[in-house]
């Protein structure tokens, strides 16, 4: 390319996406063209729907959204692990529920979580408070990291955070590109999306939000320390996510992106904003490529009534059969 | 200046250090040196020191530390005419605690709170929940800045934004012209200190970190709006303060600023981490400037053992009367 050419690209933002399509995965149609259109809108000086830089937020969902959440949420399935790991010191787990079921399970299924996500709630906190606490915080990244590495998901045999959405990396990245400010809004524990977030997705722990337990300051060998504690502090989902949005960024997003029943809120939230605006919801349709849920999943419903108010709201709503050329980020040279 | 100059400072930060004095409120001695050569360190390059932008996270207290606390707190002096103005709708606070002692203040004298901040929590507690609730983050936001707009504070008889520290606005100025990136860390509300955060510190509202109520998500004439409620969340004090910063930012931060009994943890767990850290308290020593108050103090105690421990630990301790040439904003002209 010509240097003269490029310089002038420097200038022209609008020649820039002329010359690259900033979302390659993505087939043509309304929402790829959507996408484009409200950040060409907002960022672009002088037209009516600009949005200045300090106020270019916009929040992802994570499980299902951006990485596979079938046939359990990632952290369910470390939780599952490390009540193995901690079964030794609890001989009474074995024939005591939920503990009993997934010691029971033979390795490598995943256990069931009766009617996961609504019901036996009591259950999945147990065992999340204590799967989840009595290390520091620094202890528990480490366990993270470590897990991440030598875990692989059932059915792709890849690790997890291999199971990112190529689609969805691209809109990361293009917002980025264009100073919006990326935010993880999402039911999973903060602590353990912060482990890869940075690396994965390219969000810094200080735009990870999600369900999260308190801390305790003490103090261990005349160190200070923060120790996770079973007591929980708030649920990221549903209403949560609005209302975590403006506990932790104080300012409405401009653009969310979710994919069930626990996103809803924080879409209306975002649309019920004074300006432009922009929302998603990705619907799993590919049971060949990833899976194929909606109303009666377990994990990441995505209900009848969801679907009316995206259509009612003019939300944009993905199929991921028809609108993604591919899935993951391991299939970008089968893109046509 | 001669345009060569300039353009040869851009590249030798050191150089454009020499030229313009960061700190010209600040006497010279080796507290001001010691801010100067902290951040030399951690952002030159090659520095065994050095930080990488993304780390350089620096909090700051806020009353006392950034703006004055005496004779009160200013978000209880809001708290204060709150009161007065929710009274009519409570004819039975003319002869209940602590509405009485509140309501039979002469105007423009200052309540006392007795034994404040440690004693009557309850009391304060039930005036913040009931003064602080009941509307949506947004009427609390307009109020906010209406009352700060009429209010004077009693002594300076000046808006209480401008009551800021001048040489402390330096310090904020100087770490974000070096991509630190500044928080407040305030056992103040959250809420509150949004509302002018970003004018009068240049601290936006994802960066400031406060004392937190519930906030409810509802719905009123269809449209989603964020309630306030009396219930807390958390309090943004003490050992809440290294806890609150690993929520909301999840990296330990490499400088902090305090002034309090309160900001003893917040700077504990700024000291141990692993490379190159800055820690400093404002010490109010100078009566007829601003106010002289430490042990015996109702609002921001500065204890003894705080002052043991500052010592012990090396912490930078500011004596106001002098290390400050001046105190506020209006005073720069009497600089020498």
């Amino acid at each position: 390319m010509h240097f003269l050419f490029v310089l002038g690209c420097l200038f022209i933002q609008a020649c820039a996406w002329a010359v690259t399509d900033p979302l390659p995965s993505w087939n043509e149609g309304p929402i790829k063209s959507g996408i484009i259109q409200f950040v060409k809108e907002t960022t672009t000086k002088g037209e009516k729907n600009y949005v200045p830089p300090e106020e270019r937020i916009a929040t992802f969902d994570q499980d299902g959204t951006l990485w596979v959440e079938q046939p359990l949420y990632t952290q369910f399935l470390f939780a599952i692990d490390r009540v193995k790991i901690l079964a030794p010191e609890h001989p009474e787990w074995k024939d005591q529920e939920p503990f009993k079921s997934i010691l029971h399970t033979p390795a490598g299924e995943v256990p069931s979580f009766k009617g996961l996500p609504n019901h036996n709630m009591k259950n999945i906190e147990l065992i999340l408070a204590i799967t989840h606490s009595g290390m520091t915080v620094d202890e528990f990244h480490d366990m993270i990291c470590q897990w991440l590495k030598v875990t692989v998901h059932p059915r792709f045999k890849k690790p997890f955070t291999d199971l990112v959405y190529q689609p969805m990396l691209e809109v990361l990245q293009f917002f980025e590109d264009n100073d919006f400010k990326n935010y993880i809004v999402s039911g999973g524990g903060q602590e353990f999306m912060r482990c890869y977030a940075d690396r994965v997705y390219h969000v810094p722990p200080e735009r990870v939000i999600g369900t999260a337990n308190k801390v305790k300051y003490e103090y261990r060998n005349e160190q200070p320390i923060l120790l996770k504690t079973p007591k929980l502090l708030f649920v990221d989902d549903l209403k949560g996510k609005p209302e975590s949005i403006n506990l932790f960024i104080g300012r409405r997003p401009v653009a969310s992106f979710g994919n069930s029943d626990g996103d809803r809120q924080m879409l209306e939230w975002t649309q019920a904003g004074k300006g432009k605006n922009f929302e998603l919801l990705v619907h799993h349709d590919d049971a060949v490529r990833e899976y194929a849920y909606d109303n009666d999943s377990k994990v990441g419903t995505f209900s009848a009534s969801l679907m009316e108010e995206a259509k009612k709201r003019g939300w944009f709503v993905v199929s991921m059969k028809n609108d993604w050329k591919v899935i993951f980020p391991w299939e970008k040279d089968k893109r046509q």
